[in-house]
């Protein structure tokens, strides 16, 4: 490693000398557009560099070329990362794989497809519907976020309540290492138990142990599923409690079992007028997906379950444009939040019984900082998303709600949760993480990073 | 470490003095006993001292007083593995967890359930389905495996082509590190993405890396399903293998689909007169699980793409008794072939579409090594389980079967196969998994192991 202190001028020279001249920014304008992911909360420095590859092969030479001149790299798909996983720190060169777009094989008979890291999510759903084949996991931003995003941060979405997140579709990987070797994990077969799961280590350790170039997928059938929907709206937050618990006890399993709050449903309808119930303090939305007479069925009794919890009122749909309309509020409660001011995203999981509970503590936390706090909730997996609101500007506001999300990150964890659901420790979790996993277990994530990274050249500073 | 050769006589005094008495047994007749699994075929030498331990701390005492001994642990459920990985190699103590077998928690409202790591699967389930609940994964040995060593190797079975494998339900775990420390990993909350994926690393290495004392397992509910069978008898493989393609392009997921062929048929039917179709090539033996009129839709369908594939003839059946008396070929298969001698059991896996060349190749195996072979496959999965028979005391047929074994898991590769599907590597399968997984790869595990077991305790020579 060189301990010489690098300019970016120095840096670019250097990658231009070992990649097409395109694939390098060096602007200054350009270097401050990749220095961060949607995490601006967090820390971030201008890196020396911003890496645009096209291939296995030029991640490979920037890798060893940053692990040759002692800088990080800091791997990044679209960006659209919440924790700070993608935050350039100090001497990073930031290595972007949005350009790597190639689906390189659907195997319709096997059913998996092969993408390379930069494939868009929505991009790889439709190019494998093409097929009748369909790729659950979907997150948020699965019209931006990309596939390889989504493996190295095993995110998840609203249908893993049923269908699981991400780690659970990936069967192997391209990936390179710290030294810029390139090696395959993983396999292609259904099943498989040759040596260590490498490739489930991969996934969601941020960059930290290997940069994912490819991924392999497993795919399920497209076919065979009609969407109904179920939206009740409640007075409590304990009696839409009792309804997440009563729907998760019952036989069957929804595709989508989500929350929005009180603060929610009036940014919405402040915003676009919709008509919603204001006054609720919860609304509950649902789907079912099971074909025919059993999923009509079981929307039927999950509107049951609704109303004997207490539900002011409880609307169902089976077309698409009506199930659309329903879920409209869910849909649009992120940006009407955002109207408000920056929001700070935070991400918990819970007991599913102990929901009602945290989210009482979150109303209280956001009573006693004083700050604005609206929630949104994979509620039939105990994965809260409360969203910390600052106006703009205020420096005070933005202090109280750090320590708003703070406090959020402690009540999850006294109440049995896990400090991250579903986007990852990044920078931002980091002391939630380093308190959930103890000491040893941190001594073991130490002991694993220097065993495949002993330079410490890949993203550096994240994940624990 | 201590170089010093220890004999059995010092090693039983010591490990008296750190566990009360009765964990420890040292006559030449138990350390036999638990000199190795069901892999007799593999290298296996008489350990030093069998300890059969409580608790956790007990573990962690053993481990420690290896360590510092410089001896092997070798780790054992019930000792049912089929590639020696609990197989004792020199210096070693074998410990034995089949004495740890509380079920600590089930969770109804969260769906999971605690379990000291002896637990047999069996119990396991049973003791869950008292609250409503299912554990899936079912390899053949559930009756008398441990979930322990369900949870080490990443236990497959009959209804993971539907219902996934053993780490698709491991949450968390505790884990004796090879320091003696005891750590938790994991998680209780539906989904979680703090730190690395521990649990998924611990899952199926074989004891190398951590002993596992406890596991937390997700559930499902278990009514709602209604088992369906369906089982049709081919005249040759490549006509069932179109069933099998035909079955798994359809829109229904089957909850088990299995092949035997002609030589099990045959085999079962000398022993126990079933009236079996011993000309066919193979059946193929389906079951569906979902409930009403969906389920006997997809029955019928599963049915009509058989006879499409040019079935001999069909049998269906909706109660449990004859469900039962169609699968009883299959459950027999194994019992059957160990009439006939010491079976070597194979486990590959290939890609769905290839189990058709693969079987025609392990048939061409059988010719060429002078072996009787016969298959027994998850034909859904693509993994199949050649068992290779020697008659007993033949030295030569031994060593021919061995060569078949080899020859076997070289075609499986040469089809994009893994060369253990469920199984684990073990020791028989240390030369294919090294061929799999490459240098670079390997290299990997080293690393890991290395940073997690730098004195070599855990297991040595076992995996990769």
């Amino acid at each position: 490693m060189s301990d010489a202190a690098h300019t970016a001028a120095d840096v670019a020279v250097a990658l231009r000398s070992i990649l097409p001249a395109d694939r390098v920014l060096s602007a200054e304008s350009d270097r401050d557009a990749y220095a961060h992911d949607d995490a601006e909360w967090a820390e971030y420095h201008r890196p020396l560099a911003v890496v645009l590859a096209r291939t296995t092969a030029e991640v490979a030479a920037v890798v060893r070329y940053a692990g040759e001149a002692g800088l990080a790299v800091v791997p990044r798909g679209a960006g659209s990362g919440l924790s700070g996983g993608a935050n350039a720190l100090q001497n990073a060169i930031v290595l972007s794989l949005e350009r790597m777009t190639r689906v390189v094989e659907v195997n319709v008979a096997e059913r998996y497809v092969v993408a390379e890291a930069g494939v868009i999510n929505d991009d790889l759903r439709q190019a494998v519907a093409a097929h009748g084949l369909w790729y659950p996991p979907d997150p948020a931003s699965y019209r931006i976020s990309t596939i390889g995003g989504n493996a190295a941060t095993n995110a998840g979405g609203i249908c893993c309540v049923k269908y699981g997140v991400t780690r659970d579709y990936v069967l192997g990987m391209t990936v390179v290492l710290a030294d810029g070797e390139v090696v395959r994990l993983g396999r292609r077969t259904a099943k498989g138990a040759t040596g260590y799961d490498l490739t489930a280590l991969m996934v969601g350790s941020e960059g930290t142990l290997g940069i994912i170039t490819e991924v392999t997928l497993a795919l399920r059938q497209l076919g065979g599923r009609e969407e109904r929907a179920v939206v009740g709206s409640f007075a409590s937050l304990e009696a839409a409690g009792v309804a997440v618990a009563a729907i998760s006890a019952a036989g069957v399993v929804p595709s989508a079992l989500e929350l929005i709050d009180e603060m929610c449903v009036r940014a919405v309808d402040e915003w676009q007028h919709l008509g919603l119930p204001v006054g609720a303090a919860a609304l509950l939305l649902c789907t079912v997906d099971e074909a025919g007479l059993t999923g009509a069925e079981a929307a039927a009794s999950i509107a049951d379950l609704m109303r004997e919890a207490g539900a002011l009122a409880v609307d169902e749909a089976g077309e698409p444009a009506d199930i659309d309309r329903l879920f409209l509020a869910r849909r649009l409660a992120y940006p009407a939040l955002e109207r408000l001011g920056p929001v700070l995203t935070e991400d918990i999981c819970v007991p599913r019984a102990a929901v009602p509970e945290m989210l009482g503590r979150i109303r209280d936390t956001a009573a006693a900082h004083d700050v604005v706090i609206a929630t949104i909730a994979h509620a039939g997996d105990g994965n809260l998303h409360p969203l910390i609101i600052a106006p703009e500007g205020d420096a005070a506001a933005k202090e109280r709600a750090k320590r708003a999300f703070d406090r959020i990150v402690d009540d999850c964890r006294a109440l049995g949760g896990t400090v991250t659901g579903e986007h990852g420790v990044g920078l931002l979790k980091l002391p939630g993480a380093r308190a959930e996993l103890g000491e040893r277990v941190l001594a073991m994530h130490r002991d694993i990073k220097a065993a495949l990274d002993p330079r410490g050249t890949l993203n550096p500073g994240k994940a624990f």
